[in-house]
Parts: C-alpha cells; sequence; structure tokens
C-alpha cells in the first residue's frame, strides 16, 4: 500500500503565494490598456503568479497526459461507440493522427499516453504501461474496483507528473479517452452534489434520447447499488469511478503539489478535478478553466470547482482537446504580462 | 468621388461556394472524433471552405488592420480616458508595446495601424497615413461628417485591403482605436435595430454609473437631432459614425469581395460590420466570430449579425485583440482538416 505517497502529495498542497499575486495585479494595471479589461485573462496572470511565485511566468514544456481505461458499465448499453475504440483510440493518440495530437502540435505541448486500465493487451514504445486492471468492472452491479487499486490508479497519475516534472515540465492538461467514461463521471458529479443523474447524464460521444434515458437509469441503479459515501473520496471513486479518472485525480494532485498549473479539460476531467477538491481544498487554486463543454453535466461541476472556462466552442471530443486548446490562452498572458508597454514607459496618459 | 468602386466591390462579393463546404462537411465526418464534436470548429471549417474555395486552407500572411479616429463627440464627457489617448496609442501600437502587438506576434499576425482621422499630426514611417479629417465633429449637435468624407474612409479600408492582398495576405482581423468609439457605435446600433440607446450604451472602457447615464442621453440626442436614415448605410455612418468604423467598413467588404475571412473583434468592429451588412447581405458570410466582449452592446450586435463568438475572455481592450486572439482557432481548424487521421486510415471503428 503506498497511502503514504498519497497523504503526502496532499499535504504538500499549499496555498498560492499572496505577495505574488498582488505583485501580479499592480503589474497589470501599469499596463497601456484600460484596468481590468483583459478579463480573465487577468485573473489568470493573478492565479499564475501565485502558483509559481513569479509575476512574468512562461511554461516551455507542457504535457497532457492522457489516462486511458474501459468500463465495465459499457455492458448496459450507454455509448454511441463500441469498447473496442479506446484501445483503437489508444494507437491513434501513439501514431500522432487524433484531435489532441493535432492540438498539441500547435499548442507545442507533448501527448503522454499512459494505459491504466484498457481492456485489451497493448504495447507501443511510445506508451506508458501502468495498467492497474484491464477495464473497472459493472458499477451498475457493484464496485467498479477495489479502494487499493484507485490508490494504485491515484499513485500513476502522482508518478506520471513527478517523471515529467524529473524532465522539465512545468503545466500539464488532464485528458482521457475511455468509451463509457461520461457515464462514472456523471455518477461521481451525483454522489459529491447531490444531484439527480438527470442533471448530471448527458450525450456523451452522441446518443439518442432512448439511451440517453437508459444510462440516466443505469446511472441512478450504480448509486442505488453501491451507496458511495461523499466524505470519502476512495470510496466514491472505487464504487462509480473509473481507471483513468482516478489517474487524473492523481495528476491534479501532484501537479498542485509540485507548483504547477493543471490545465483541466472537460466533463470526465473536471469530475476527476472535484474529487482532487475533495480530497484538498486547495488544489483547486492550481486549476486552470478551459472550455464549456457541450456534455450537460459540465456546468454543474465547474460550478462546485468555481473556475472559469475562456472556450465555448461546443466541443465534446474528450482527449483532452479542449484544455490543449486554450493553452494558447495561457501563453497569451503569458507574453502580456513580458512584454507589454506600461503607462509610464509608452508616454500613454492615464485615466484620472 | 470614388462611389464607382465602393458599387464595384459590392458587387464582387459573391455566395459562398456550396461545393467546397459539403466537402469539407464530409471530410469532418470520415475524421476520428464522434460526429459534430468539435461544435464551432467544425462550422468553422465548413465557412472557411466556403470563402475559399479549399477544403483544407491556410492562412500563413495574416494582417489586423488597425483603423485610428477620433471622435467630436468626446467633448460631451463620454469616456474614461481623455482624447489625447487615441494619438498615444497610435504610436504605443508602432512601437509594439500595445496588447495588440503582444498578441499578434504570438499569432504570426502583422499589425497595420491606419491614421483615418486622428486629430493630432502623426507621422512614422511604419503609419498609413490616410486621415480623411482630423476626427469627427460632434454628433451631439449635428453630423458626425459628409457623406464623401463617409465614402472615402470606406474606399480607405478598402484600399488597404487591396494593398495587403498584393502582398500576399490571405486573412484580416478588424482593429480600431479611438478614444469615444463606443459611442458613435452605440448610435449605429441603435439607428439600424431600432433599440434604445439604454440597451446599446455600454461602459467602454470603465465609465461610472454617473457617466453611464449621461453617455445614454447624449447618443439618444444625437439620434434625435441627426435622424439617420436606416435604409441608407452612407446616411448612419456619416451623421453618427465615425471615420475608423467606416474604414472598417470598407475592410470587410474588401476582404468579402476577395473571398477571404475577416476575423470581427469586438462592439466596434461588430458595429462596422453591421454597416457592411446592411451594404451586402453576402458579406456577413466571409465574417468570422471571435471573442463575445464585455461591452453590453455587444451581444445584441452579434445576434444581428448571426455570427458566434468562440472566446469568451470578458475583454473589453478593442484594438482587435479578441479578433488576434482567435486566429488561433482559425488555425486549429485548418491543422485539423489537413493532419488528422480518418477511421479508415487509423482503424477505428465508427458508430454503425
Amino acid at each position: 500500500m503506498n497511502g503514504n505517497l498519497l497523504n503526502e502529495t496532499i499535504e504538500r498542497i499549499k496555498p498560492l503565494d499572496e505577495k505574488a499575486m498582488q505583485e501580479a495585479a499592480n503589474h497589470l494595471d501599469r499596463l497601456t490598456k484600460p484596468k481590468g479589461s483583459l478579463g480573465k485573462l487577468e485573473n489568470l496572470a493573478v492565479q499564475l503568479a501565485g502558483i509559481t511565485g513569479k509575476v512574468k511566468p512562461s511554461f516551455p514544456k507542457r504535457a497532457v497526459i492522457v489516462m486511458a481505461g474501459d468500463h465495465g458499465v459499457v455492458e448496459e448499453g450507454v455509448t454511441a461507440y463500441p469498447p473496442e475504440v479506446t484501445p483503437q483510440m489508444v494507437l491513434n493518440f501513439l501514431a500522432g493522427g487524433a484531435t489532441v495530437n493535432v492540438l498539441s502540435r500547435q499548442a507545442g505541448a507533448d501527448v503522454l499516453c499512459v494505459d491504466i486500465g484498457v481492456n485489451a493487451d497493448l504495447s507501443h514504445p511510445q506508451l506508458i504501461s501502468r495498467k492497474v486492471r484491464k477495464g473497472t468492472a459493472n458499477m451498475a452491479k457493484g464496485p467498479a474496483m477495489t479502494r487499493t487499486e484507485v490508490e494504485q490508479a491515484i499513485l500513476v497519475g502522482i508518478e506520471t507528473v513527478k517523471d515529467c516534472a524529473s524532465k522539465g515540465y512545468t503545466l500539464f492538461v488532464t485528458g482521457e479517452m475511455g468509451i463509457g467514461n461520461t457515464t462514472p463521471s456523471a455518477a461521481i458529479v451525483s454522489a459529491f452534489t447531490g444531484l439527480s443523474p438527470i442533471e448530471t447524464v448527458g450525450r456523451g460521444t452522441g446518443i439518442d434520447d432512448a439511451i440517453l434515458k437508459h444510462k440516466v437509469e443505469v446511472v441512478q441503479q450504480a448509486l442505488d447499488v453501491n451507496k458511495p459515501d461523499f466524505n470519502d473520496p476512495i470510496d466514491v471513486l472505487a464504487k462509480v469511478g473509473g481507471l483513468e479518472i482516478a489517474g487524473l485525480v492523481g495528476v491534479i494532485l501532484g501537479a498542485a503539489s509540485r507548483r504547477c498549473p493543471v490545465v483541466i479539460d472537460g466533463f470526465i476531467s473536471s469530475a476527476a478535478a472535484l474529487v482532487a477538491k475533495h480530497m484538498s481544498k486547495e488544489a483547486v487554486h492550481y486549476m486552470i478553466g478551459s472550455h464549456f463543454s457541450q456534455e450537460q453535466g459540465h456546468k454543474l461541476v465547474i460550478g462546485e470547482l468555481g473556475i472559469s472556462p475562456m472556450l465555448h466552442m461546443d466541443m465534446r471530443v474528450g482527449e483532452g482537446t479542449g484544455g490543449v486548446l486554450s493553452l494558447h490562452l495561457v501563453d497569451a498572458i503569458c507574453r502580456i504580462m513580458s512584454e507589454m508597454a506600461t503607462f509610464e514607459s509608452a508616454g500613454v496618459s492615464d485615466r484620472e
């Protein structure tokens, strides 16, 4: 059991640097633009200063960590695509052909693909093979996995971030692949918020009304059968979670413990972020909002997390795509903090 | 009089290429992602195909055209910053220190600064000097300018795009600088929509409640005194417009006539786009939405234009900043169309 590393990681997550945040706010007010006029980018500048301790940070080495796992609950017929798409898409990531690859090349980010629970034997020189088990059990009939498996999966995330940090990565994006994974995500959000699955379940990759209705019933059944305890995040993950979701909890906690910003992608990543928040209230301050997903439950989780997405693209690809697409906005504010003229340096009149 | 060039430009604006749009839609459905899951990026891909005739377009050479002009109406006390900020910021653009410069360097875009009506003598090797007059007259007391001046200003925009096209630019962003220019923009939107200034006037660069109330009254007065005819866009611009706004109308019409996409920045640019729409219904199909400005009237104009902003940043800088920031999203979909694997090429199972 590695409960110690998990606890140590959580304990290392500290409050943001208030002094750096104040300095960043002061610097923003000296730049040649109306005060506050950069909106969410200004909030981001202050947050990044608080995370890194630097008023003018930059993040040249960044990774999207794509955790891949399968879900026993797909046997209930809740998905638009068949489960063999999970390993097929992992191979597509490794070949560089998926949306997340294209957007990561644009963003100068590396795609790190982790097999944490794919229900197939996969082998590839670039694949990070950390399989905890071959997919979860069907949560509609009992727990998705054991507490020990959850802890192992979280540690995979923590250790992946640790390896990245040793190679110079300082900014992370959460990504995932797992046919069926909006189903446990909805169950997790319902478990923590008490909201009915009618509010947390969405269409995933594109199911019709009949399957949507059935998916709501399956999530309700998983909650009724397992009775996850919202005061015990490991219990929630074990009963109605997923391996890749647990892995992302580890990525988020690991990044926060190293004072690295972690960009939270869409609904599944936000469900992982909600779990991380319940393990460490401080962890949310290291999370960067990215896009506003089309998945209906996403809005609810964002509200719970208190993060603010900047991109409204109606996207529902997953993989970390919305997160990677928003790295551009992180870079934009870093450039603004470093490159923009001040009222004084440019000889521009400030308002009285 | 150059009314002929204006009419010729409008006549050259043709419908989008339906065949290329269908081909782009078909290509999107073959890519390894759930159908439709890229949301607004998919709409953008189809639109860009319709504009350019290419399923896999790219726009290596792009410019943000920043039209700068002053406004007689500032003597009514409707602004947060003094009018000398207009020429000061023009010099800041030329020195590379403003927000639009920083974001344009990131986007690989060139900032072209046009003095179309600054109320100061400006000279700089990089400045495009096309001054029509030194600022408009106070529209609260009479017409802002003559019809001839409006036509001259529109032609400056058309000719600036023509010059750019001859140098290989194929993508344009609208930008502007002009202390006071949210005031005529609100008047233009009210003139075309019939909406009260209470709905179209906003806080600009950050005025307080008292000045906001006064600004609403000033716009109402300008409409009452001038009675702009919404069936005659030149009349609207002459009576309650601005030189930089008229210049941007020319940029938009010029870009559309050359089958180039034109990214529409925030409220002022959108007011110019609304004028352009009233001169050519086809022109709107060449407009790309960018950000959702914090200026209250922006939402109304977007609805009128039928464009769909992707960035929700609460920005209110102007200059073209929101437009330039969204070039990343244009590039993202161009890369996706060119680089992504298909279900067939990657061996991924499509849904039944």
